[in-house]
């Protein structure tokens, strides 16, 4: 089975010198000679051929490859985040390791690229990769509103994995993370302790993750008559030490924040330090994401536990199970579990 | 200039059909036929083809894309470490997100494998993308004890740039760390408080620079009249919580411990929490690797601090002039600063 063959109904395929020589009915040996630039074609043939191994998506080492049959064992992962997220986003590193902890198993590689805040590139970085047989399949991270890239690999027939919010309705192989269900332990935990307005230092609203995360706090908050304010960052410290600002000394200040990472989180501590804001006696704070941090950190921060490597893991198996031509799935992350820590404790009187 | 020269005064190059052809004296179409298995070529210089190919390296797309030219735009690294490193080794972190942001700005890619503790294979996976043209160059870390990457890089013409210890003698471009003056600090530093004996929680012999840490630390206290003993330990938690407490809980246990990495070093606060022995007061300890969790950490850790995500823009820096083809450098990465935070205080008396 070709690598190009994907879980999906129609399998799309990319286009060979055979598929050219068909097109034009010339015979192979000329579409060679003109992609190659040797003599033996006549000049306006040439042109033709290469006008229309653009309009095919023929790339030089297409060809090659699908002659040989073997498939490159390497994934695609592009990053439209800055290159410093890396040290930063701790998230990241831990579903990293996961990934490569499967491929390094199977003896595969990740081919990685860091393009900064910039989805067009993401787009052409997976078509040229895919284009001159340079992957097998991608993992699409940071699922966005209308996700451009779902259209993309479908077009292309590049196998891929999306991991994002609450997927729907999208054709290629999902990993969904309930994170209603998970904004509801949170605004539950706050709730039992008395609070009833709660401050949210969100991520970026273009995530699908993060609009879903405001809609579950919003849910559960309603339902509990609790109130919510969103604030929204990037998923920087410097970021969340200024929204956490806005938020403790504005006109009716929350008596819980809950933070969008561990790194936002622990913003929000130095900021309530500078404040001279005691956590959690005038204020609780709760981190949507663990890591080594929220315990190193003093007070010791509660905070939304997952498997994130596991993530990492699935990610990698089910995108290889679509490389391999199995059916896509749709399956949900295992849910977080919240981690009562020093950080969260009555509302104040 | 072809991506294959390096710096190097006689730069290999990757075989090409036309190498084989004139190494057999047949003409270059059946070269072809033979390794493309088409008609049109006897079964035996079919054979003696496929033979004569192996022996000179000769791999299916090193041709295609000799023919264009084209650089692949991307850097290998290859990790002998397990994959979890990912999550708990911060200057892995800090150097990737540095070599990132220079390919980031240039429009390359990294194509990265973990392959666990294997040294040998980590050799066959250059020699494979190379041959394969899948990389313009890689990042050698970790220098070993008479590094056979070294020799493999100049044999089959890879750029390569060598991130290591004190490297010497190597025909390749080469960043080298001083640690023999990082280790003078640390003695100094520790010395100044008093201390007369102290304890090396060091990573694995088989690293160059691990090797020149023990030496520096034995030079600078044979010259201030203190005592170094080592322990050695893989760079995780775990297994430097068990070497802390073989110091910490010997004959005559050191007042003072050098740990080789920040995750190591929360290991031994770790340790040192479970055995009641209270850090400054009663043992000092020192981390050689600062990073975001040092200062999170109760107490604060001493720390060697240097700027790893410059080193990680350095390396890619010099390994891309190599690609383009200039002489090889060996530069000196800048010297470590001594941070001296709560973990070190005066030895007790």
């Amino acid at each position: 089975m070709s690598a190009a063959q994907t879980g999906t109904s129609e399998p799309a395929r990319r286009a060979t010198m055979g598929d050219i020589a068909r097109h034009l009915g010339i015979s192979k040996a000329a579409v060679s000679y003109a992609l190659n630039g040797q003599p033996g074609v006549a000049a306006a043939t040439r042109e033709r051929v290469l006008e229309v191994a653009q309009e095919m998506g023929w790339h030089a080492s297409s060809s090659a490859r699908a002659l040989s049959g073997s498939q490159t064992q390497v994934v695609g992962l592009v990053l439209s985040r800055p290159p410093d997220l890396l040290t930063t986003e701790t998230f990241f590193m831990r579903f990293l390791a996961g990934v490569e902890s499967v491929l390094s198993e199977r003896g595969w590689s990740l081919l990685l690229r860091v393009i900064g805040d910039h989805p067009a590139d993401e787009m052409a970085t997976y078509e040229r990769w895919w284009g001159e047989r340079r992957i097998d399949g991608v993992i699409l991270l940071d699922e966005r509103y209308r996700d451009p890239r779902v259209d993309l690999v479908e077009r292309i027939g590049l196998p891929a994995v999306l991991c994002g919010g609450p997927v729907k309705g999208v054709g290629i192989p999902c990993l969904w993370t309930d994170q209603s269900g998970d904004a509801g332990l949170v605004v539950q935990h706050l709730a039992d302790l008395g609070h009833r307005r709660i401050g949210h230092v969100a991520g970026p609203g273009e995530f699908v993750h993060e609009r879903a995360r405001r809609r579950g706090l919003r849910r559960a908050a309603a339902a509990l008559g609790v109130e919510v304010v969103t604030v929204e960052a990037a998923y920087t410290g410097p970021e969340s030490e200024e929204a956490t600002r806005r938020l403790l000394t504005g006109d009716a200040p929350p008596t819980a924040v809950v933070f969008g990472s561990d790194v936002m989180a622990l913003g929000g501590v130095r900021t309530a330090a500078a404040l001279g804001v005691r956590v959690p006696q005038e204020v609780s704070f709760v981190s949507w994401d663990d890591s080594q941090l929220t315990s190193l950190v003093a007070p010791r921060l509660t905070a939304l536990q997952r498997d994130t490597p596991a993530f990492g893991r699935l990610a990698a198996t089910v995108l290889l199970d679509a490389v391999a031509g199995r059916r896509p799935v749709r399956i949900q992350v295992p849910p977080s579990v919240l981690v009562a820590r020093e950080s969260s404790g009555p509302a104040p009187a």
